[in-house]
């Protein structure tokens, strides 16, 4: 099992999370892909969610909360794909896995006899999602804890677009510790010769050209480059050097990859 | 078992700890509570292990350890409390579950076969709480490990005072990750109906009247509201903004709730 | 099984290296060292490992994932040594550990039948080291995994150095959370009397004369002192204060034991 919030270390939240899943499966073997999600960024969450699921073996159960609404309408979930599962709230927050995972089905966790006993308004982390994790990793099957239904929330969807010109129009969606700035172009986007020119990518109007295999590759050159990165995408580096500094660049700016 | 420390999660500090636990009991199931305790504060110790303590199973060991008195006379203990245990210094870091457990016994650690071999003077954490809880997870009982004492440290008590008038003056005992303020005011502190002109609180000069169910409630209002929080106690808090900040507020700072 | 890495908390690496290694081995414990050594400092986390390794029980395996060089022609590496294994780049990583450990044995991972079917040439910790480390723990042999070297990658030594006058110059070798300053002088270097007018150390040519038991000896002195730490090393310390920050002192600052 999985845990992944905005709730920080410094608090005591993460280890309540911890507590009520052990409370209803003291044998569940807890692992954390982060906690530093920044709070509120649900989008944030997804893409890292995203990027991690794949390295875990099948029926991981995934708990994801980073939730601003806790406590209002919004409906606590459960969704299965790819022969795992993911508990969290429907924001959006697993929406890359359900714009991958074409099996996906999504359930709206109505049963609450597999919920705390007493539920707080604000931290349904320890008090929902914590406790119906606890189940399924018990057995218990995601029609057993509520209904199916299909109109989740979504959120924009991540594959780039393209131009009139057939310039690619990606968006940096992540930047991580190493100043790596993570693009939402994937492989099968980008043709294997972008132009007659070789590859060119426009980041805050400065020119990318030269593709490398792996960080040492340019030595002590402190220009930034394309590499394909782990999480699958086409990432701006430098080696040993923040390219997102490099190039002043923030997430959701643009990368265009141009065609002539 | 659980940890909280003051160790940070930079240094080598935490990663000896569970080494020493697991050369004791290799089956031992470690979870974190936190280890970003700013170094030294023991009431912020006291308060996370208090709001966490309730979401852990049965026979929980909960190893904390903010030890700015290691290598001197102070005694290390162990607690047993709510059918759980508690394992580290006797400077006051249990207090607030000794104070809400009536049942609570305190142990001196004397039986030194249960402490490493070689005990360093400035590292009881890895050499005697380490191995003592490992021993405590194997079965051994708190008897064996020590003696029981009646004259263990205590922090001032959590509880608000009252003024002659009625008011009940409680204060902020921590501020989350969020930036809300957690009181010290639970439920059966505050009536139901504090005043005629409802609930009435006054922090650091500034006058909030909202009690809010869940977060989401505020919409986009930039006003503080009192809400009940997570730990059990009145927080003030605000909606995707940090109440501390609006309300320039600090940790000891005065809450009061008016009663006219 | 430890991971200690430079990947920091807010990404999704360390949840890909625990994903990887429970795929291969799911009752694989994983506990965390440290994921906060700076960006590619080797050196750090050379040390960190050193002051971690002696409180794991034996056949741990330790996997250390600071690689600045991956996808370069440096070679992924497993070392034995005192009955645990280590699994990481051949960049000098495990270096101190290899210097105090005579048995130790290093063998280049050349087998790749271990490693992952698809291999990023950017994230070696998911690709490589996790899968072999989850194979270690299944008890396959570093035989079976690689070939025995012996010019494997090291750091300069860590051992002090004596003057023509007799005077020991060791240095700061790290300095942790609390501003302690761990130098590289452990006490088979130092005389029990270094000379007729006791200890004098000088560092940032600030001296230092007294040596402590523990932190609260000292009262509420805001003077550095000299303390034996917990890892084996002299460092310099102060009570519930930075001794980095009373001495202005950095990492790589040399510390001298005067001898007369």
């Amino acid at each position: 099992m999985t845990l992944l919030t905005d709730f920080g270390t410094t608090d005591y939240f993460v280890g309540a999370v911890r507590g009520a899943i052990l409370s209803v499966n003291p044998q569940a073997c807890l692992v954390d892909i982060s906690h530093e999600i920044q709070p509120g960024d649900i989008s944030a969450a997804a893409f890292t969610l995203l990027a991690a699921y794949q390295s875990f073996p099948a029926r991981t159960i995934h708990v994801a909360v980073v939730d601003p609404g806790v406590g209002s309408q919004r409906r606590p979930i459960v969704v299965t794909a790819a022969d795992q599962f993911f508990v969290g709230p429907d924001n959006g927050i697993f929406s890359y896995i359900l714009e991958r995972e074409r099996d996906a089905r999504v359930f709206h966790l109505t049963n609450v006899s597999y919920f705390a006993p007493w539920i707080s308004s604000t931290f349904h982390g320890r008090d929902i999602f914590a406790p119906v994790a606890g189940a399924l990793s018990q057995g218990v099957a995601p029609e057993e804890l509520g209904v199916e239904i299909h109109d989740y929330v979504r959120l924009p969807v991540l594959t780039p677009t393209r131009k009139a010109n057939g310039d690619l129009v990606g968006q940096i969606i992540h930047i991580d510790r190493f100043g790596n700035c993570i693009t939402n172009i994937s492989r099968s986007e980008l043709p294997a010769a972008p132009s007659k020119r070789g590859l060119r990518l426009t980041v805050n109007r400065k020119e990318i050209r030269r593709l490398q295999r792996f960080f040492a590759e340019a030595g002590n050159s402190a220009e930034a480059f394309a590499i394909w990165g782990s999480a699958g995408f086409l990432e701006i580096a430098a080696n040993n050097r923040s390219a997102a500094e490099i190039l002043k660049a923030k997430r959701g700016q643009k990368v265009i990859v141009l065609t002539d």
